[in-house]
């Protein structure tokens, strides 16, 4: 695990709410592990193209500071416009609603990173299998080792790409509205609503019907709930 | 209520998973106030940057098919150049994640749209002041009607972007995973942990306490449980 400091470059500087910014690249890490959505940006022609992927973190990856990877179809476009340009995936959970005295300060409370780096699509046969692997034990940890290798179709049909760590920027909102002294001296209320993801038990698919969840699975609808 | 059907640029076309594209205009009308968070991603010099916002949609809006709403600090570099250029703008939320019986059918069940237009800077003071309640109220229903105006300062420091809701598609997965016959055959457990967004009871902020929170927002944080 790296222990630099999270040192943004002017692209993933936190220009507005800078109180709110984190430097603590542990931090950064923690938050990636438990975050389970990415939206990666990619520029298609003139315009940018953002869309939600899983990914996962190899804290001690290659890449400097460490890697975030995401996996596509190779027939997708934003997958095949990636490789070797410049890319942003921003992570983002949702902690809850701030309601601000005024409608101005009015907010939500979240943990955020931002990441842009020069995407690399990973060609070594090792990196990729255990990329995969990362990706699936994301979502449900211990669960890659369970399951039978890919196929050398499946391998085919699928990229992975690696976005370095290094240039990335965390920012966290919590608790109470930042209000007007005169909004909070005339008695308006404000406060905020928590706001979590939880899971309900595991749902065993038709095909699968009578078996009993594996233990990984179980233990992990267990954690989220 | 618009309710001509999506039908998506070759710029917004799903063209992976297409059994998963909806083309129901009213599913994303619906989607997209359920939503909270939305993820704008605009070009900054050669790379995107994507960004974690606040959103609301007006079905009526004057844009084509309706109008999406976000608002940002006028010093925010996304936001200075964000008018008149195009954006994207995705909404996801996450329902679930889909224990495949192979690595490769790994996958989760989310609802996600994507809205691809030309942003267009919010002048008319009418249509902003209105943009700005509806941010509020996207968040917490019936809020704004209790809070004071904007003042003239507040109004100078805040930008509001409008993108038209014509150019959009809409992606639903959900349900178990689908997988190849043969580890289905083999007996491997398949199935998904279902993935929710819950509020707790309103916490009031420290200079409001004594205070009971307001009508508005306990039903809030109840509908959210």
């Amino acid at each position: 695990m790296t222990t630099t400091p999270l040192s943004p470059s002017p692209r993933t500087r936190i220009t507005r709410g800078r109180d709110r910014a984190v430097d603590d690249r542990s931090a950064l890490h923690e938050f990636l592990d438990d975050a389970l959505v990415a939206h990666i940006g990619v520029t298609v022609g003139e315009h940018p193209v953002v869309l939600p992927t899983a990914f996962a973190v190899d804290h001690d990856g290659p890449d400097r500071d460490g890697t975030l990877y995401v996996h596509g179809s190779v027939a997708a476009g934003w997958v095949r416009r990636s490789g070797g340009v410049t890319v942003c995936v921003t992570i983002t959970e949702l902690d809850g609603l701030v309601a601000g005295r005024s409608a101005f300060h009015h907010s939500m409370n979240y943990r955020s990173a931002v990441v842009i780096g020069e995407a690399r699509l990973v060609t070594d046969p090792d990196e990729r299998a255990r990329a995969l692997a990362m990706i699936v034990d994301h979502m449900i940890p211990g669960r890659s080792a369970t399951l039978r290798p890919h196929t050398r179709k499946e391998l085919a049909a699928t990229a992975v790409l690696a976005v370095p760590l290094h240039d990335a920027s965390m920012k966290v909102r919590a608790g109470d509205p930042v209000d007007e002294p005169e909004d909070v001296e005339a008695g308006i209320w404000g406060g905020y609503i928590p706001l979590r993801r939880v899971s309900s038990p595991a749902v065993t698919a038709t095909e699968s019907e009578g078996s009993p969840a594996p233990e990984h699975v179980v233990r992990r609808a267990q954690a989220l709930m």
